[in-house]
């Protein structure tokens, strides 16, 4: 389970500025429950739930009084390696739990993730209006 | 014949927000009917049609109820193999076919073919406004 | 002479949609009029007239009736092959050529040079706005 | 079936000269008998045998008395689109067709297959000594 | 310390007009504080301080009556190599002593920051707009 | 724990031809054993064991009697994700269990991995002689 | 000195049509005045002002009704040469003499130049709006 | 007809030295006899002979007594324009007129030609051993 | 000074087999002692000593009974951040303290620094035969 | 006129020790006399001479008592800005300087000129043997 519990901010040193801070995160690996686009019975055994999915998390927002802070960002991140979870609730559920912990003036959360049976996949999704 | 009923869609997580999913389908093959640019008579004859075209499918839409299943979309790709069928009529009959099984609030496809007789060419079609 | 009459166009099989058609022509070449900027009297006398310009054309249009029948267009962009023609000229008439053949609802032709002289030339010109 | 009938010579316009010829055949398809590393029951069923492969075939060779005729390369390499063959027999099969086709001094061929699985392969193998 | 004080400017010699002027200064360099995502005590012992960062830093500014004097630019980013800062302060901190120092129409400050711990920063700031 | 058990073979359909065979595994991950170069006691307790590592394996071979089944190939790798392994014993390890399996002519093994503290490393190990 | 007399036109050939022109004069050197910011004593001396600077010029203009003619614009370009000159300077003179020669609808002028003290700037100046 | 008279030398400056000289010629195109690989009968009567071909001629050679002049060379590459020459015969005449027009200790001539059907030619000749 | 004592190693795991370990770190910067190429009098003051330098150290060798620990490696390289040396020195310097820390079968040291004066240095060292 | 006598040496400080030094200079400029493959004699009168030629100087050597001092080489590289020297001459003339200053164990001198009239040149001498 992604645990948005791990998520720490800090005070922003500018609040009174509309400044934008944006992160791309390259190493996001989690599991696709059921397997998903090229599995089959033998990895559904192996890693008890699917196939590993890849790609790159980019994290974009505007922050009001709070940032976050980059390692507990990066812990966030990890405690979805071993979690069932389909690419557009992947998305959502980092833009919610960002959303709630830096309550920023604006967010996106796109994930960049690796092709499978031929096919990339790109989800873009926003919290408030830039 | 491209098969439109292999197209199979799920229940959008997020109904209540405007995201975004793209998605590139790289190895896109069909044949093009009456040998096309590069053809003459021996070739119609092999693939009983005509050339093999070659291209990038991109996709991207805004989700209202529902999302396109991705193995599904693999495989009503992979019906256009051996169908002769020229690009233009191939990038609007996605658009169509793709409309209707997810009934977005908004789809593009671009169908992006490779270089033929010097020329590569390159298609745009949307369904609703962004 | 470029040929205009050796462009054809095929009917537009989705006449009611407003989609796009773009094609990069990568292998255009014609002959500079008295040399150019690297020439002098010895290649003026070898192809008769000047120096060979290449370039890439491209072109992008939104049909109306008609599409552009692209190996048509590869032998008119033939046409040019031993004609002197500046460059302003040669992107001006293969608009012209091509509006006046396919009667669009838009359409822009870029006529990308390779160096001369050290400095590499773009020539952008629409018919119609977009 | 490859159609090894197909492949067409024509005389080595330099004999005396010991000169390489290297080709690279960028749109190479087939279909992987079994399903391969992605696939499931719904792809056997649909391509009758399995998913399909794209890699590029790279040839290169040294002629002796005869050089490979470029349109019925392509022609025979077209042969193996809807046939269900293994990365290490297409690329053995085709150094063995090519080799009795034009007798050469020297051939190698490359097959460099797409992404499976998060898994590229690239397979060599060479008839004579360079 | 930053020392905002060796930044000097020269009387822009065209005042009238609202022209631009960017520059990429690719090798800044200063130190973590707290030793930041990738630190632990052994490296804090060692730089007095935390961690080097690098970066790239991006200006744009629109002059109004002076232009920023480039050597002088140079030496005040360097002086930021043994200080600990954190990305947020620094980018925000040149963005407010350029501004001091050129009065500009408008003026951006990039901070384009190496991966720490698979995770890529830049953050972005305006004075006036464009 | 690396499952070695998972490697699979078939038989090589070309045993009397000396070619080569070579696959690029994208996707491989595993933990470092006491968090490697950028951890501390947070990371250490979340995986159990450490900061996750990513990297490319690169294998070439010249199959004698078997060659490597690809998806069993791709779940033997899988087989490290949650396991705490220093990238010199990954690479040595995977050289030993796939000499073991397909007993080739000769067999390299490249572990690629990104860049950690700063630095890429690239561990190579050979098995007979090319 | 810079000779704007070198600059010569022709008449536009389609002065009806609001067509755009595109240049990148990829080797454009000058001398910086006062050595800048890499120079010492020596360098001064040596080529009797400074040292070399070097960058791209790159022009875009509507045309009314004439054109600049090619050949002279790059001997213009040339006459920068050994005159000592600043960024900002050059490319402000250069939309100056520009404007006067082609009185154009809408001319940019940019001057991207090489890095110099670890800083690369790009300069960007406009005649008119587009 | 390639005009080899065109070639002219210079006397090597240097022959006491085994040096190296390399030309990469970007904008070669000849004419293919009977139409080639993309051609049919409409293409044959247009160019009076076939389709174009475009490529790069890569020249390396050690002079002896004598180096090739640049202008000559460029005007002698024209020379193919309006001909008719397969790529094979192409990259084995220019090695021979190179050879009796520089008489060098070594020369290699690569034909590297633009993708036809789908498939990139390269030729590679030599004179002499390196 | 750099430090050649904190550097740190561990056991090869695997010391019968002759393998090899490659590392690129890439944040590697030193003082340049005088100045250097690109200073005056102004810089030497500000950093005492003078420019900054910035480079990639790459480091290839095969163990014998030692592996290089990556993160003391991070270290040593950190503490020549305020040092100054020139570039011939700190590769042969890095070069001999890792030879005495590893003694490995073969090593080779690659110092490629960032331009300074339009100039990119790279020097290249070995210690033992590979 | 180049001149030699800007070259200044030190005295290397690993002399035992058979390392390499590379520099590529990038920023090569010099006047091709008799104005060269693309001038007419308007360019001739221009610049007293002819074209400017740019390009990049490759240097490698092997030091044995002397290293070249940076600074020294890029002011007698600015020494070639306005004397007509032909590519040859050039790189030769380079070669036999450096090697009359440092006197390595071995040296090469690469210059690699950018595109005049389509026709890129690198000219490669060396002193000595690796």
């Amino acid at each position: 389970m992604p645990k948005a519990e791990l998520l720490e901010v800090f005070t922003n040193p500018y609040p009174g500025r509309a400044y934008e801070i944006h992160m791309d995160c390259n190493e996001f690996t989690s599991i696709c429950p059921l397997g998903g686009i090229e599995s089959d019975a033998r990895e559904l055994t192996l890693l008890e739930g699917g196939a590993p999915d890849f790609g790159v998390i980019r994290i974009t927002y505007m922050p009001a009084e709070s940032c976050i802070e980059l390692k507990s960002l990066k812990l966030y991140l990890w405690s979805f390696r071993n979690d069932g979870i389909f690419y557009e609730r992947a998305v959502n559920r980092i833009l919610d739990d960002l959303a709630a912990a830096i309550k920023p003036r604006w967010l996106r959360v796109v994930g960049d993730f690796n092709v499978r049976g031929g096919i990339k996949s790109v989800i873009t999704a926003d919290f408030g209006t830039r």
